[in-house]
């Protein structure tokens, strides 16, 4: 059966897909240091085929630098301004209590994989994680599942059911290499088996909370992440590929990861009533510990906003401090969900809530994490040559939710 | 003769060399891109090899992200802050005029080239551009010259005479690969005649203000560069390779620059009065045209500074605006030379003074620059295997004006 190559509109967008098959991935937590070390050791022979036939380069993410926020933000085109997800975790001021945002229903925008499905592509969503199956999948007519729970995947909720023994692979465990693995051994299996045209598949970043970029297992990973690439490019597809976000080292010369309490932090200067929340917060901390580099906090009434803002803006390892009305304008923040103000901290430095909060023992090493400034920005990988008008709109400030404009838009594919 | 393996300590950093031949490199405006890209074209060889046996990983760079701010801070260990080099130009507000920064009267701190050479280290600096070698060789015993006036050396004053015919090299035109070249082929001859043990080598910009990394005149850069830096490894060469700044596209779609006047602007919103100095500014304007992403603005007196800094964070185009006080403590400015509110814009943008300061008519192409945020973040090089208690400090928020500190002391290099 052919491919359908009809054009659809979605948030302003116009996308005239190919008719071969598209495959955007996100490679969560793919710091560029991750593919500069694999591929110093000849490690991702298709990577390289694919930036020197199509482009590699860097790009902007969305803030803040978490999974959730980008993966709305890929999957829509927009800002978390204009989706609403900006975070696992807000607190909702009306009902006076803290919420998952991962649910469909805090999204805010429809989605490209929605809208290709109504123009007639199969449209398959494979994600490492269950918690963003719902977002990704959102009013969508397709097949949407996770790795995470491929075992437990229905024809009616799912669109495929009996995922093992059709794609012919096991469920795997979550904190593995093998959860994102599954996810692009998944990818292709479903166009092989004519079960999917147009893609998107979204890793985690469990490896590189966990290795660095020159440590064995993760170049063993990448390596693997590359022998799929190679797969998905003998079957004909377009490949775009970028990341959620980099990632950092978080941690002291000792190796103890360096967190400042921030909610601790203004109890002890300021007095009771502030509310510090982590919006890295899910219900897989084992990596991370809900340790990122961006929090955002919610002052007690009578408080002076200027004197918090000024103090915490003083404190070391402190980056960034912003007011509602500077983060909806340059961070792009839905101003409903990100309390008074936002914090950002340096390089090397999480935020945390208060030592009650983070169970630091459940980290499996060094803390190594995201959220901040210093993991913005991350790889653009396009597996066709781009058009010349991509090749300038490369040269400007591109947004790694630009990644299916590229991949669909922006490459000579015939 | 035996070369000089005595400690030495300089700013309060202590520097044990190894009784190998030292190179610490600045490879001007190298965004990680350019390496990628020339990598992936297997035109690196040497690089790569120095990569798997030591170390590559990024670091991050002293702000403004400019040539002289970074070269002082790499030559010294220490933030602007310390050595008081803040741009190629300052406002002087006690001789109220605009003063170049070009001369090692306004360097406040020692050396690590000087004190080497006190330890008995044979040292050699080579510039691409005489504006640095002021700087760069102040105090010190040993060879100083730059590529671009290499012919006006002189034994008495340069430490060496007759470059041409003692290094058997021409002098180059400045707007030029050779011009960074030179200096390379400066450093391998210097070394093979025996007449350094200890070099700073220097490079310029003008490759990669003129050409994006997959350019074909980028990429045989870098493979010269890369040729260069096989033949310092041949010679046992202990090589530490950093950048001063990255380097972005600063262009609109329409590929002309994308410019914010900030003195226009604030005189049209706020009056007159305004004085905005833009450090990037320097005798060598071709490649730039004067405008980067980074710029000081001195207030008139009775202006609101709040109601300025409040206004210039909402336009579009603006990242960050910080007073004095918080330009001292995030940004690691020297206070008396830096004016009231720092500006620094987006990875696309530029700021300017008014349209009659800059002639955007000398600009050879599209307009590639840097000074700000984004061209913040640069490689490291090591050509020998980090010990461990600095592959620890690699893990941290290492800098780029560490480069010394990780070559010389940071190394298993026997």
């Amino acid at each position: 059966m052919s491919i359908s190559t009809r054009s659809f509109t979605v948030n302003g967008k116009t996308y005239t897909p190919p008719a071969s098959p598209v495959v955007v991935i996100c490679l969560d937590g793919s710091a560029d240091e991750y593919l500069d070390a694999t591929m110093a050791h000849d490690r991702m022979p298709n990577l390289k085929k694919m930036t020197l036939a199509g482009y590699r380069g860097m790009v902007r993410g969305a803030l803040p630098s978490f999974t959730n926020v980008n993966n709305s933000s890929i999957v829509t085109g927009v800002t978390p301004a204009v989706h609403g997800i900006c975070g696992n975790f807000f607190y909702d001021t009306n009902r006076k209590e803290e919420v998952m945002m991962n649910s469909s229903e805090y999204l805010r925008a429809e989605t490209i994989l929605a809208a290709a499905a109504n123009a007639g592509r199969k449209v398959a969503v494979v994600t490492a994680k269950e918690k963003l199956r719902d977002i990704l999948s959102h009013k969508m007519t397709g097949i949407a599942f996770s790795a995470e729970k491929a075992n437990q995947a229905q024809e009616a909720t799912h669109g495929i059911g009996n995922v093992e023994t059709t794609l012919n692979l096991k469920t795997p465990a979550i904190y593995s290499a093998d959860a994102s693995l599954f996810v692009l051994r998944a990818g292709v299996a479903l166009i092989e088996q004519g079960l999917g045209d147009f893609l998107y598949l979204s890793l985690t970043d469990y490896m590189q909370h966990t290795y660095a970029p020159e440590d064995e297992p993760s170049l063993a990973f990448y390596e693997a992440i590359d022998h799929e690439l190679g797969r998905l490019l003998a079957l004909g597809a377009v490949i775009g590929a970028t990341a959620d976000h980099g990632m950092n080292a978080k941690q002291k010369a000792d190796g103890s990861p360096n967190v400042l309490f921030i909610e601790t932090m203004l109890t002890e200067q300021f007095g009771n009533g502030f509310r510090v929340i982590c919006p890295i917060t899910d219900p897989y901390v084992k990596h991370h510990g809900a340790l990122g580099s961006y929090v955002a906090v919610h002052l007690p009434e009578g408080v002076d906003e200027t004197a918090v803002s000024d103090w915490l803006q003083g404190q070391p390892g402190i980056t960034e401090v912003h007011n509602k009305a500077r983060a909806v304008h340059l961070l792009e923040q839905p101003e409903d969900r990100i309390g008074d103000l936002i914090v950002l901290s340096a390089r090397d430095v999480v935020v945390g809530r208060t030592p009650a909060h983070h169970d630091l023992s459940a980290l499996d090493s060094g803390l190594r994490s995201h959220g901040g400034r210093y993991e913005e920005m991350v790889p653009l990988l396009i597996s066709h040559p781009l058009t010349a008008a991509y090749r300038s709109k490369a040269l400007g400030d591109p947004r790694n939710f630009d990644v299916f404009d590229f991949t669909v838009n922006g490459t000579h594919h015939n």
